[in-house]
């Protein structure tokens, strides 16, 4: 196989850690939204801020997109 | 393999990064109509927007569809 | 391999997308149902359309059917 | 890889979404049985009809299923 | 299959270790929310910080990380 045509399947497969980034921000989401409909009050009381979490967990998936762009142009 | 071959399938697999948004957003609008049923008066009171939830999740699958773009056509 | 060996190949992998949303499809009427046992009288309140969360989700496994378009036509 | 080849290869991967449908109709009626059981009277006054959700969630599975068709005959 | 070449798809695969990472993040972190949720005033007593279980399950993805960059680079 040539280097460019390994470079295409690599990046294409670098691209699934997204996939899991998303599962994972569902999940954070999801429950953070059972959360506060039960307890709307407590919102202002968490001490772990949601978008917080949010950037945590997107930096998993922003991972794998730098690996995908140093795979095809690096 | 030659490049252009390597093209279709990486673009394919990166396409599955959709598959992991799909998951996620399911659940995240899953937990939110739970919530939603079992204290419909505290839809105001949230301070994260189910849409902008949706959004942050959707942007994951959308990476993987820019790489699988990048692949095709860049 | 060839390129229009590889088209078949890459097209199938970027239906697996498809696989994703139906899950994601299946958390949100699942929970919707749970939901709406409980409390029916809640479901005209519902800021969120179950039938809205069905298009956003099913959308992220129609850009992996587009792509599978792409791929296959392209 | 043969072209003939490579479309037994590629239609079994597109396969795989049928999977992921069977997943999600799993939660969907799984749910739907608690919800009912938990109160069965509510089961007339559901404004999304399972039967309804479950050809959405299907219709996932059945992309995949044309896509590999498409594949194999196309 | 030539040695660069296979460092391509070897880094890509590597890569989707963070996608493993980002489910289990997703998973903490809506946990957390319920829990903070239901009982607020007890986010102080807990003994693991969500940001330790955060560091510490980050981990796993960065080893991937590291491992893809040793592949491409190393």
């Amino acid at each position: 196989m040539e280097l460019e045509a390994a470079k295409m399947i690599g990046a294409g497969i670098a691209a699934l850690a997204l996939g899991g980034a998303g599962v994972g921000l569902g999940n954070l989401f999801g429950n953070y939204m059972q959360g506060a409909f039960r307890n709307p009050e407590a919102q202002s009381k968490l001490k772990v801020n949601p978008m917080l979490a949010f950037a945590l967990i997107e930096a998993t998936g922003l991972f794998g997109f730098v690996i995908a762009m140093i795979i095809l142009f690096g």
